[in-house]
């Protein structure tokens, strides 16, 4: 994610970083160059009868603009929504740990073998999510008598979950948790299966695989089509404007493209890292144990 | 549901399987028609002082696009809405399960019975939603001494939730389970009711009918008109444009239906087969016991 | 509620029953004499110099087509809203039952006994959407006992509430019922509350009414102008264009207006009887008594 | 609020109550008067160069259109939120009255001095929200012994709130409630403490005030070029077709802005005093005492 | 916060304070500068057949017009949303305050210093999102006993919570609070975990950066290019109207930029030295403390 600090307006125009025009520079290129085709064919598909105008293009681009904001609000939902369950993970997190912690008979030991467990859910889910593995990760965080249980498994996140409920099931077995107060703690590991389930249920279920593609296909045909349309009345001028108008189609139809599946790692995808080890310095400090360094932005202000 | 990875952005113009081009092919041929019929007439009944022009089409273009366009809401919201309810499903009957398995003193066949009848319920869900025959399925996994109360039953879905709740009361009668603890496992027990109940609801009210028949209409008739309004601007190139746009409007309208109904079986329906399958697996692995094979998309990318 | 089968699109282009046609026929049959008296006056209004052309009327019908998608938004969401509310008195009813059934301490004789206090519930509050008189269905459903503190009420639906706070009161009072389970079975009277007052605050606070009378007004104005706009350009073709926009924009009118209140009877109301009928279904079911027949829609597809 | 009853379509044209036009006549007659000036002015200025066409008043129009599309959605969606809170007021009241009146060991004057701090607390609320005085309200519903905690206190709702919540203590300090029905009763109290503060949040936060003002102004500086733009192709016809643009805008502007502090006393504000009427008799029924007449709306069909 | 009390509509048109126009005035002076190149440059550019229309100019403008809509309505959902959380932030505090005063044994220094704490939250809070000092704020407000735990720790805003948390531990552990009623004050603990997580989250993750890169890129060359299409049409009017549309969109683009951080001191931004001086007034209230005076707008009417 770009996490751009202030900007003048007028430097802003040319911020290259971020944006998503080297995604579809060629096309906007393919575009300038059918413009330059129209220009030239012009005197010579006049004298054919072929004739395109303005105004029909008009209705369809308006069209087309009302069902890409509607494109666009459903990628951009996903995307706080999956922003949001991260949010609420931070928060479910700390609310575990404060309620852990204020079990008086606990050792200060059992409170971060717990927060170690909590720390591990984050790291499986954020590899689960994006598809990668979470080995090394586990091995360094989980505590050593829950490997077996975890590591290797298939569903391993939820197992971590598993462990979790073991860890407080054991906790009212032996006194230090009275079943009122097992409630409350259990309601927050209810939370943690509700955002591994939502963030499941984003990860695997696209937008409508048909608005994608109906959406994509007319908006290439409408920018392919467009040069030829604008020619007859703007002459010299149509591939300024035709580039114009294609890249505000284009780049909104790749942006929505990106959003749609927040967890991954592009420019505009959420920072996955950096909200795992902002939770574990929440976690860590509540401990009192050292912090480990949050995470900052590299130089193109992209953090992942 | 089609669930295509990620393809190149040129290839994806040409990709035919998943869209919903065959259900819309024979009217777009229809409005290929009547543009050939709009060219070849145009010379005779212009001489009649029959006159279409853009102008008022652009008005009733527009506008029927921003109708459209909050039909494509209202179908994607009950989509989502159901999306939504599966994806609580998934994260409810794996919190029941924990819970269940947090008591010490049950054994691993009754966490087992207890599962089973979990993984009936969502079976029994999935068939009562497609208005399919549940028998087989229900005989498979539901545990013997259950068969009376559920099968041949009327409301079997309702049924299974009756023999959870029978269960659990059973286990508190026993002594397993304190009432608070009861309290907690029998909130997931409402939050099933609660899908099964939006389920429910989403199958049994569509789209206020008049909606559906009023955009079917205007739609129908807009792209009809459509091929003799252009004609006398574009001349030749009627076709083209024509197609195009009706493309646009009827595609759309097309797929809003198909969403209507979420839970059925066409290309961008729910996987309600995949998620059964996803739920089982990891009520299985919670309990230990082997793993059934995750549901895999067929050639086309179709996942039922 | 028109529940139609799927319907070839062919077909369903001339359904008659379930739009809003019959409202509207006779405010379309004036377009289309307006349309003729545009054509007729054409030759003569000319020579006044008075002169409407289309882009105006394309400014103003884009604004309103816009407006009008506002309005139908806030129309559907009531409708939308109403339809969960009724879907989770289902849901709420069918879990009240499932509770109270886990008393092990209670008769059958009981269970019924709450069950018909429930039933009776949801038809009186059907009554009071509906402005009809529930008393034939009270005493046709409310238990004997209960006939003095509710028959003849101003606030009958309250009562019935009321009523079944104190039969849980009394069981807790006889020690059938814990204080904790009468917190889980007090938390779904709560929600039955608030499904009571959710619908009662949509029957009592229409959309602000000036929303409703300017979208008329506008809409009405612009029908009754566009003719005169249009005629310039399209000479005889006038009718069929004027009549096909005003159709789009009268039936969306009308349609709005019939969703703003979605307890009323009409085509594209709520069911509330089946669902009534349904919840009452649903309990029988679960105590094991013969069920009532489910409604079925009439030949016009039509189910109130 | 304006409850108008079912209105034949054609009466509903030139019904006058309750609409905006009022509030924005003077603004209409300019509009007028402008246009009047521009057909008047037109031979002369047309020698000057001046030259407004209608093309860009539609591209400027339609923008105006969809921001002021967002802005009534903005202005609606605080309207209906204020209308939930005091539906869930209502709702609120009633369970907490029937929690405590679930308390079998309290007598019937104990649950009355309950209701009577209750309906002072509605009271209360509604004129903070008002700022009208609330103290002769107060002074009669109030029970004796609290006059001294909340008269003349500049915060009297929190107080009554402190007020039930100590009463409520009391009861449990007394043993009538036991913690767990305490804890039932003090969610509710909870609810009653968010509608406050969701009431007073959207007393206190308009609108951020800049998007008033940029559609204030582009809305009046668009109605006053109109005119000019439309007279070269309109002639004598510009002050009707100006009026009904201008209509149209100003009057949504003009309503947006009327909505967006609903509880006011405007026609389409909230009809809070109703409302309070109405959650009395509910509290007044469930005591089985003389019920206050429910509000009526007066001859303009106007409810405050 | 700009709070402006009504105003007269016309002299509203005149209101300077509040307005975007100051950050957006040098933009528009271009846009004039432009205009006049525009006209001069016209008669000899024309010549070079160089040559720009209105009509794709309303294609493109359109379009912006509903991406720029989607825009202020992601804009305005984080501003409404960071304000509902500093509603509930307050009715949380009182809540909570409530709770802690029913406890009988509690003596009123017990109460002022956990109503301490809350304040501490508050400030601690309203620091963090605006990245300013907390120290002064801290010392000031928080009982002595907890400065160790709290100042110059990296998260302090957590460590109140904590604190707070503990406070609450030690109450159950000396007797005061039994296990239920510990679980409704953790409650509402977790309540403000969840604000101050919703909080941070808004602050960390601002709308994806392509968004309002694109946005922000085609507005301007839009308002660029615009003088340039509207001169063949207008001639000498084209700044009046090149100017009146740009400012309809370079404003609305410069508020949305504006609310995105709806935690900024920018006039359209949050009042939250506003609203903790507000909730300190209602704990100090509650405790029966001298209040300190509520903030009052500046003379710009401005709140801050």
């Amino acid at each position: 994610m770009i996490v751009r600090p202030h900007q003048h307006w007028f430097l802003r125009l040319f911020d290259w970083h971020g944006s998503v025009l080297t995604s579809i520079l060629f096309r906007l290129s393919l575009n300038l160059l059918m413009s330059l085709v129209a220009i030239l064919g012009f005197p010579w598909y006049e004298t054919l009868g072929i004739h395109l105008t303005t105004a029909p293009f008009s209705l369809i681009g308006v069209s087309i603009a009302i069902f890409l904001g509607f494109r666009n609000n459903a990628s951009y939902a996903r995307f706080t929504e999956a922003r949001t369950l991260w949010g609420t993970l931070l928060i479910t997190q700390r609310s575990l740990l404060r309620q852990v912690k204020s079990i008086r008979t606990l050792s200060l030991d059992q409170a971060r073998e717990f927060a170690d467990l909590q720390i591990a859910f984050n790291l499986s889910l954020k590899h689960q999510l994006r598809r990668t593995d979470p080995l090394t990760d586990l091995q360094r965080t989980l505590p050593p008598r829950w490997h077996n249980a975890v590591l290797h498994q298939p569903l391993a996140t939820t197992q971590i979950l598993m462990c979790m409920g073991e860890w407080l099931a054991q906790q009212r077995h032996e006194g230090h948790v009275s079943d009122i107060v097992w409630q409350s703690i259990d309601e927050n590991l209810n939370h943690l299966s509700t955002i591994l389930g939502g963030c499941d249920r984003i990860a695997s279920t696209p937008i409508p695989f048909a608005y994608s593609l109906i959406l994509h296909r007319t908006v290439y045909l409408f920018c392919t089509l467009l040069p030829f349309a604008l020619v007859s009345d703007l002459h010299a001028m149509t591939p300024l404007v035709s580039v114009f108008i294609s890249y505000t189609f284009l780049s909104l139809e790749s942006l929505a493209e990106e959003l749609e599946d927040p967890f991954g790692t592009a420019p505009n995808d959420l920072p996955l890292d950096a909200i795992c080890v902002a939770i574990e310095r929440n976690l860590k400090a509540m401990n009192g144990d050292p912090l480990p360094e949050p995470l900052q932005p590299d130089k193109y202000f992209n953090l992942t």
